[in-house]
């Protein structure tokens, strides 16, 4: 993985690689990481985690505790979503993603899950970074909607201070003047070729949040593979779900059916063709 | 150019092609408008207009007239600078695109140029949006950097209601807490399908001033090209000219063998790969 | 008005006095231009002439071109309303303050008002600035909503480098994610105290399109005269027309009565109790 | 203190008053809580307790954990640094405020000090905000420099339904395109009066950071009260202490004898001559 040749605009560090069972992130193939917002429930969460991975996804994401504006929103199944989770991972094999809150839960999500996600709102909670930092096992930091980069990658030194380096970047869209205009945030595409020029973290793409509503979901996934991020965190809605009967962001969750087609078309990408996707 | 079968989130609407000379904006090809930031002189503007043909762009851009926060900045050429750019089309045969600035040069630089530019500080100009209106010559207008999709789109609007609908929509980054960090404007990418879905203008994006960084130039471009933008209006720096010594924007201004670099990699996107290209 | 003694979070340049008729921009009293968004009519205009005087402002403001985001809204009443205004401005005895969008228009409002209003859309309108700058008469400069410190001062000097250096700077409100929140704007108050610190020239509030909510108004004012405002642009409607009849800006004007309350409110303020007022 | 006859701009809820020791936050006057940004030293502590009770300041700050951005900086001196403030409070009666930023630390917290703050970072850091809430002391509540107003005061609610309703509303700037102008932050000073008007919760202002410039700090301290804020949270300096001498916020902070000439001015304001403040 040499970068001989390469333009100086392909970003002049070499990535770190962070390996989750078989899969790579932050080399030459981008990830799929999809699955539902919150584990709502057994039955939900085995269906989509199917679904995604005959789409082609490689992880399984899914929130078993949820950060949730209001306090009376749907806060997540906990421990019983973990176990769900887990009982996923054994039916398909796909390694799962899943928030962690609080420093005292750390522990029991090392237990069940492969990857620990920091959301947005905690990307400076920094005893639950350095929580995660001593746990051993790799780290998808969210990049909070008003973070500037600096800020971002000192959140990642926290984690790495503890003595861990498997740390996965992930833009999830800034907050601007367009908040409820067309999309909830503003996918910062820019940055992804920034974090390329200054870190050797890999970085990928939430396009969920990033726009909020599904219809700007494939487009942004698109564009953010070809902006040379490292893969995508997507949030995925069963194929027959009204998008109001989901617990929680129905309206920005594509189907199995849409992932699939979006999986597919980046497969034909030449590679060489787009930034970020080396020979 | 019947859209039939097409996945929903590619845009509900029809694009209209907007035709300049031999060339069509809103067609299935990505259109490339690339050319100095700034005509400075008949040697520079001659020399990069050359250049950027052979890189493969079919549009010539520069700034006769420049709008510049300081009065005592270079403010360009004025008519000498037309004169140029008309000198570099007979030569290049390439359509050319110029900043208009005052409602009582519209007509003089409809004598010369082919689309008038309305920069981003002008996009609500509406005596200015009138007058270009009226002059029957297609009109690229740029967004600006604080505006709403609609406030936008409504700024269109003042041009058709002078019975000219042909319009083309240029998103060039807005401003952002991330001024000063790691990029001049934030690309607001999620924007382009949006207006896919709610506009029948066609949409092209300025990666210089939506970055102002040459090295984040080219991811954008693919970004852009990926999500269904109908082209790029790129700013183009001599291939051995110091950026400091370009009279404006040499920090974010690509050179003409990094321009065809990135036109050459955009024709291996296979067709129908990405957003907004269709078959 | 020697500034001796002062502490230095005062402001570190003496302010610049604009008259206009017998009254003093920038001096140690808070000037109050108030009146309606829109010229309407005949009969609107010299009730709230006469309503705003009564209530102790000393400036009329009104729009006789009315810059809209549609081309489909109420334009103004162009000369009829310059008209109406000079009746005003004769029956009250109140200088007229009022927005010029074209360059081509200056000459006929500098006939019929006192001083020029620029909107914060044409800010950066560099013709129009710098005619405004030849004409003669005072300019009330409007900040763009995402226009930073040194473009706003930038955009003075097209005003100052024709002559004219009776330019008063008008903050207007930001765009912010709390548009469309629980106001239009962000107030930027911190703008007030950073142009008196850096620059000569006096500067006003605009409470109305800083919140875009009447209830919120009256507080505003009063900050801004406590951080060092000069004085204050207030919108204002009939005591009985319903906002939703105005025919622009209706929810954000605040009625006659209100604004008699904020201005004896303000005359409260012990002299130099408080930034900016100065004995 | 029944509202009777007031403006309705005043506000239309009547504010909770949360009591400490002595101490009123939400009745007519304004409280001023002041202190160093960090807790250094146990010399430096208790120099400033002292100098901002002469001041006139009614609560002491001052943080023994900090959150900062980088992992390399002071991170507070921990329970040492809460011992100081125990010791300060007792020399001089003044009720400590400090930061605690994980749920591990409340009970240590609770024990040795008077106000729980979380801090701007913290504000949807959703196990700390239930922990504090059952702790049975007052919080004060920073704003997050991104946060809506909803989000904020559900913020509020994830301490108030564990039972806790004694909760300080603290704006203390966003983040907006003036980031690295002429501040670091942009008070939001419309969410004063909006706060006022939807929200039983008193609200305080913190101009320090709300500026990130101690000379903007005055002026934003009159405007905040003018506005009808309930009280002021103020970073206070050594007299003679070099701003980049201090561990943290150094330029930020002002001196004793610049807090006590502002405390001085705000007791002249006219009982009732801004909003806010009530008879």
């Amino acid at each position: 993985m040499v970068r001989t040749g390469q333009p100086a605009w392909e970003g002049n560090l070499l990535t770190r690689v962070v390996t989750v069972g078989d899969v790579a992130v932050g080399g030459p193939d981008p990830v799929v990481i999809a699955g539902p917002c919150a584990v709502e429930s057994r039955a939900q969460t085995l269906e989509l985690a199917h679904a995604v991975k005959a789409a082609g996804a490689t992880m399984l994401r899914g929130g078993a505790f949820k950060p949730r504006t209001s306090p009376y929103d749907f806060q997540g199944l906990g421990r019983a979503g973990l176990e769900i989770l887990a009982e996923a991972r054994a039916a398909t094999g796909l390694p799962v993603v899943t928030e962690v809150l609080d420093p005292r839960d750390v522990a029991m999500v090392a237990e069940l899950a492969d990857v620990f996600q920091i959301g947005a709102r905690n990307m400076q909670n920094y005893p639950l970074l350095r929580e995660v930092g001593r746990a051993g096992k790799p780290v998808l930091l969210k990049r909070h909607w008003a973070a500037t980069l600096l800020e971002w990658l000192c959140a990642a030194e926290y984690v790495a201070v503890e003595g861990n380096l498997d740390v996965i970047l992930c833009e999830r869209g800034i907050r601007t003047f367009t908040h409820t205009d067309y999309n909830r945030n503003t996918l910062d595409l820019n940055v992804v070729p920034a974090v390329r020029e200054m870190s050797f973290l890999p970085v990928v793409v939430d396009p969920s949040h990033a726009t909020g509503v599904a219809s700007l979901v494939p487009p942004v996934c698109f564009a953010s593979v070809a902006a040379g991020a490292h893969g995508l965190l997507v949030e995925v809605l069963g194929e027959r779900t009204r998008p109001e009967d989901a617990l929680s962001d129905g309206h920005q969750s594509i189907r199995p059916s849409v992932l699939a087609d979006v999986i597919a078309r980046l497969r034909t990408f030449t590679p060489g063709a787009v930034a970020g996707t080396l020979a």
